[in-house]
Parts: C-alpha cells; structure tokens; sequence
C-alpha cells in the first residue's frame, strides 16, 4: 500500500439532522482522534479493536467539550478506503460539526477533497476506476433501477466483463508474439487467419457491451425529456399522473422528498428528468411564455419530446411548426382529451411517422399504459431489462468505442497486409483502450478529474 | 423501563452525501436486522456484541442485494435511546437510503415521529426533559458558545440547579408537614417564621437563574436585529465587516456553508440573526423600498435596531420619524463615514438617549470595535459570560416565574395568616411548576408538542 497524509471531512450531508459523521483516513486516523477524544475512565485508543465503537467526548486544546460522540475505528485494509479509518459519530447540526472537524484538522488531518476517500480506496488497490465511479453513481441515483445498476457496477460487474476481454486480447497478442518471435512464412498466414477470427470475436463482445450503452446511460443519467402543448392541453395532469409513481417510491417515508429529485420522476424504474431546471411548472408554460424558438432548442437538447395536443381542438400554427421539427427526434404524440370527442385534423400529423401516436384521457387514466410502452418501445426495445451488466458510463462508452476501431483497424491490416505486427500494435491499444475503463492504463489527471466530480466527504 | 415498538428513520441529513445513517431502536431492533442483513459467511447476528460493527449488504424479501453497509449495535441501556439500537451506515443519496428504510419498515419497524428517538431516551428515564431539549438545540446552535451553552443543558446544567431548588422546597415541605401533624400555636409562629426565610432565599436563586434568561435566550434563539439606514449609507459594508468573523468560523472548511445558517452571523459568539428571511441583500433596501412604515414592523419585531446614518449628509424627514420610533427599543445609532467629516447636525438625535450613538468608518474599521461593546453592553451587562448556566428556553423561564409567583404568594399567605398550612399549597404548586422544565411532573400533551418541534430521526 502506498504511503499517503491522513485526511478528513464531513461524510453526511450537511444540514440540521439527528447524526453528522466525521470521517478520518490515513495512518495518522488513530493518534489524531486520541488526541481529542476522552473516553470512559480516559482510555486511550491504542487498544481500539477494529470494527468496534466507544462513547465519549471530543475535547479542544483546552480541554473544553464540544461534542458527545461516538467512534467507530475501522482498521485497514478494512475499510473503505483500505486505510485505518476513524468515523466520528456526533450530533447532527452545521456549527458543531465544523467545529469538530476543525479540531481534528488541527491535530493533523487535512482535509479531503471532493472524491478523495473514493480515490484511495482506488490507488490503495481496494477497488478499480470503474467500480469507484459507481459510488458516485450510488449516491446520485434516481430510481431503484439505476440504484441496483450501480451496486452491481461498484461490486465490479463491468470490471469482470473488461477483464475477461482484455484477457482475450491479451492471449491473441502473445499469439502473435510467438509466431513473429518464430517467423515461417505459411505459419504467419495460419496465425493471421487465427488472430482475425478471434478478434473478430471479441470485437462481437464488445458490440454486445455497446448495444446496453443507450439504456445504461438514461438509467445513470435519467431520460431528458421535454413536454410540450397549447397551455391547459393537460401537460400539468400528466405529471402528476407520472409522477404519481414516484411519490410512491418515495413519500411513504414522510418529509424525505427533496430538492434533489424533484425534477426527476420513474417510469418502472428508468428515471425521467422533466428538462427546465426552474422546476416542472415551469416546463408547463413553454410554448405560451417563450415560443416555438425556445421550445426547439429544449427539443434539441432533450432525448425524448412528449408533445401533448387537444383532441377536441383545432391544431395550430405552432403546434404544425413543432410537430414539423420533431420528426427526427424521438418522440411521442399524445391526443389528451379522447373522452371529449375527436375534433382534431390528424392528417395534419402526416409528416410524422404513426407509430407514438397515442390517443389517451388522464381524466380517465385511458393510455397511460401505452405511453410507458412506448417508451420502453423507443429506449429498452420493448422491455426493461433489469437484470444484467450495464456500460452506463459515456467514459466507459468512449473507451469501448475506442478499443472497437483500433480492433477493426488491426483486421484491415490483416486482410490487405498479412503483417500480423502491425495489427499487433492496434491490438495492444486496444487493450490499453479497455485498461482506461478499470483505471489500470489512464494518466493522473484524468483520474484526478474523475475524482473532482465527486461529492465532499466521500 | 417502558414497553415501545421499534421505530426506525433516517437519521442523517437527506441528500446527496457520502453515508446516510438509518437508525432502529427497540426490542426487535436485533431480529429486524438481522433479516434483512447479509454479513459475512452469512453470520448472523445473534451474537452480534455491543459496540461493535459488521460488514455486508442489505437484501430486499427476494435476497437482492439493495446496498453495501456496515451495521452498528448498541446495546440498552448504552444507547442514545436507552433501548437496544442498531445504526445501519450506508451510501448516502436520497433513493437508496429511503429503500433501505422501506425494508426495515417492511420488516416490522414503525417510521419514528420527529424527535421520537429523544423522546424515548426520556421516557426511558435516560435524559430529562431539559437534557432532551438540549438535543434539539446542539443541533440548531449557530454558533460555537450556543453550542457549548446546549451541550452544557444536554449534560445536566440546569436539571441540576432545578433539582437542587425542588429538593429544598421538599424540605419546607416536610418541615411544615411536621409542624401541622403535632399542631402547637408558638411552633407554628417558629415554623412560619424559618418557612419565611428558607422561601426567601429559594426565591432569590430562582431570581439568579432568571437573571441569566435574557442573555439564554438570545443564545438559543439568536439576536432578532434589524439594520435600517439610507441607501448607500454602508448597510452592505457593515454586514460584510460582521459577517467576516463567521466566515473565519465556518468557511476554513471548504464547501460547508448552507442556508440553513445564510441568516446568522457571529458577534463573539453571540449569534446575531439579521431579520428578514428574503436575505441580508433585501434588508438594505428596507428604507428605500417598502418605506417607513415597513420599518416600523421590523423594528417592532426585533430585539435590536442599528440605525445607520450618514455623517457626511443631513437628516431626512424619514430618519427623523425612525429615530423618534426607535426611542423607546434597544438601539444603537452608527455615524458612518464619520472620516468625510460631519455635516451631520447631531441635536437632531435629541430625542435619543446619546449612549448608544457611535461615529464609525466601516472603511477604516474604526468604531467597529465600540459596537460590539455596544450590543454587549445592551445585552450581556457589558461582558458575555462563557461559563456558568444559562436558562436559555423560554418555557424553563415561563417555569421559573410560576414558581417565583406561587412562592411569593405562599410569603404573603405567612405574612397575613400564618396559616403555613395554606403556604404549603403553594410551595407544593412551586415544586411542581419547576418539575415541568425536568419533564417531572408535565402532561402527556405538553410533552408530545415539544418532541413534535424535533427534526425528523432524531
């Protein structure tokens, strides 16, 4: 293990709550909380078995109290970090947690930066790049789907798929190393056709990584979507009819929703972000307050444009310039107010394809169902598939993306040059390419960069 | 101790944060767990000692693994509740903490009502009324010696004083009872005559601790204060010299300051709310904007104005009215930029009492230093007391004087009848109203509104 200065931050996140958690790492955890601590009957630390707790004090320079507290030791490699890590258990609040904390950067800790706890645990060997990235991911996740998704991300599910590959690549390189090390002419043809087959092969695994890319990234990042209509066209209704699922994830635990995931609602599990970050409201008023100009550009950026028209009405002037621009997009129709009669011209619909047409009531509930099918239609091929290995990441993606051309790049060079070295070379950077995703071949700003977007304390 | 359910909530902060704490406590706290945990070589947790910890993961009905956690156990009567508890640690965030509440739900716990956990550790007979309160404040204080005068309360301060006053008024008590068994007139004029004095010296330690409520008060709750002044007088400048030594306290720690305390700042440890919750920004244009008026009900609200004039101008018509208004509440008076000379005529602030006007560069500093003896010498009797115990909670005062009122009128019962018997009424009343701040003698109403003001999972 390497050797690295203690740290420490705030591990909860900050507000008024029952608990705060101060979190120290490193090989000086023990000395310093020791030197702020008083105990029962002043017991020192130096007997703290790992994995056990004690009541007690924190105390200043001084020797004033500032908190009742419990710790709790966890010995490397042990722990999250693999480091000896000490958690201070103190009462909830913003000034006494800081204050605690300044005592224990007084005695000698620095301070985490964001990421940090995550990054040893990563550069102590405990876990690799992808797996830490799935911490955050963790943390941050919207629905149970994507929440299960990263578990199994942080317990190394992609980082066995990228190793499996890797070892493939790994054996077709010494492959070729043998044949190059040994060259006989019909022997290097051999090898090439033996060498194109299983890259062949791999580059079909790495296709089959790639094609859960588009799913594993909305159930990371959630599916943009922007609603637009006529005001009063039932955009409000809608919502809180989708976001009716939600509410019964969360708010059987009373006063636990907040800010955080206000924006976001599930449908079966894949999260929905309502585009328009000055809250839903808002998103209802958009053709009316900022027209259609706006409203393309929120087109623009979102995967998915639910555009929602009243059946009972005459379309309009706007609503034909919308329905023109999303034609390429992903989209879905919705016809609300079917129990009111069909006074709309559908052929005026003619410039999209039919199929995301749906007639619907959220009065009556009538096509609900038909809309989260089309979803799963247009995102999950039909259904969601909530088990297996997920690339949810655009980093893990970029990778993969990588890895797959200097593969195809080494089968052109086989197939016009027989020059089983050259393709040998684009066959190790391939391998490299794939190195990135687990952490094991990537320079230190980029992993530096990867850890800043972390949150404080983790 | 009492027969509870096992109640359980999340007791750390909600949000996006490193580690969320689910707190369980109560007789099934262990059985619970344990069927929703998966330890290592799939242990159980019958053997599960106090004040130790294990790794593994909790598992939804059908064994899915939910999250990766480090349970803890405490074992009552060694716990914060006084009953047996286990602290589930887990990944912090909103969606997986909340899943792994519902589980334990699931699992047979009940969602405690805010501030339940305290309310046990006091009907369990842990902590007192008094102590449970103080809980409640650490986690509000705003600033270190707030902190420190709750952390103080938390730890028995004023549960002893009170308890040592009952105890004396127990001793009347008995005294009289003894007279009145074995009725003899001139040991009846003796007793009355010791009662009297013995009465009179409980009512001046009463007197010292309610002399002490002004300054808890404002400790607990903040200095309401309201800063009124032209534009441009240097409010914002004002605002930002105090300001700057709560930034020394709070922002060393990068990333740690929230709204939750945006509205406080620290004047030596006195915790100085500025008033108007829209913002510091809003209440510099409170002249200027929403008029004399408007000022007049701020002022009315708070416990201190700072009325901001400009030295190097004159008196408005609006000044005038504020100053004539202000007379009567605890003010202080700033002749700002008093390093431009003064043009200001000071007979115009003849209707003040001149103690509190004090010339100030905000530029320079100067001045800067009489204002905080101002407020001090306004408020603390010229120095804050940092040690000693303060009655801080305005229903331990409102205590306090009924006791004070139902002992002087036992004096007076002595005084005009000597009918001690009569006086023992009222000292048995006073004996009770000082039980109220313990949580001794209170009704079960009165005690489930002071938990309902608790934050949620403490």
């Amino acid at each position: 293990m390497k050797e690295f200065d203690t740290i420490a931050a705030i591990s909860t996140s900050i507000g008024e709550g029952g608990i705060s958690i101060i979190r120290i790492s490193g090989d000086k955890a023990i000395n310093i909380v020791d030197s702020i601590f008083v105990g029962n009957n002043n017991r020192k630390l130096n007997d703290f078995k790992s994995y056990t707790m004690r009541y007690g004090h924190i105390i200043d320079k001084d020797g004033v109290r500032l908190d009742e507290v419990i710790i709790s030791y966890m010995k490397g490699p042990k722990s999250f970090t693999a480091e000896d890590t000490i958690e201070i258990n103190c009462h909830g609040g913003v000034v006494g947690t800081n204050r605690i904390l300044q005592e224990v950067i007084r005695s000698g800790a620095r301070i985490a930066e964001p990421g940090e706890f995550t990054k040893r645990a990563f550069l102590n060997g405990r876990i690799d790049l992808s797996q830490a990235e799935a911490v955050m991911d963790i943390i941050r996740a919207k629905t149970e789907l994507s929440m299960k998704s990263a578990l199994m991300q942080s317990e190394g599910s992609i980082s066995r798929e990228i190793k499996n590959v890797r070892n493939k690549l790994l054996s077709v390189i010494a492959h070729i190393e043998v044949t190059v090390d040994y060259p006989e002419e019909d022997i290097e043809d051999v090898t090439a056709n033996e060498v194109r087959e299983e890259v062949t092969l791999i580059i079909s695994e790495i296709d089959m990584l790639l094609s859960t890319a588009d799913e594993g990234k909305i159930l990371r990042e959630g599916l943009s979507t922007v609603i637009v209509g006529k005001p009063n066209v039932g955009k409000s209704s809608l919502l809180n009819a989708l976001v009716k699922e939600k509410r019964a994830i969360v708010t059987e635990v009373p006063g636990t929703t907040r800010d955080a995931i206000e924006e976001y609602i599930s449908i079966e599990g894949i999260p929905v972000k309502i585009v328009d970050t000055a809250g839903i409201r808002e998103t209802d008023d958009i053709v009316e307050k900022i027209g259609v100009e706006t409203s393309k550009q929120k087109i623009d950026e979102a995967d998915l444009v639910i555009l929602m028209l009243d059946s009972s009405m005459d379309i309009s002037r706007e609503d034909i310039e919308i329905i023109d621009y999303i034609k390429e997009k992903k989209y879905i129709v919705l016809l609300n107010k079917s129990d009111l009669g069909g006074k709309i011209d559908i052929s005026e619909l003619r410039n999209l394809k039919s199929k995301y047409i749906t007639e619907i009531s959220i009065k009556t509930g009538f096509g609900l169902d038909d809309l989260k099918n089309n979803i799963k239609d247009l995102f999950f091929n039909g259904e969601i598939k909530t088990e297996g290995v997920f690339v949810t990441n655009n980093r893990h993606k970029q990778a993969l993306i990588r890895a797959k051309e200097n593969l195809e790049s080494s089968l052109n060079a086989l197939e016009y040059t027989s020059a089983i070295d050259l393709a040998s070379i684009d066959i190790r950077n391939a391998w490299m390419n794939l190195g990135e995703i687990t952490g094991e071949a990537l320079d230190e700003d980029i992993i530096h960069k990867i850890f800043s977007e972390f949150c404080l304390g983790k």
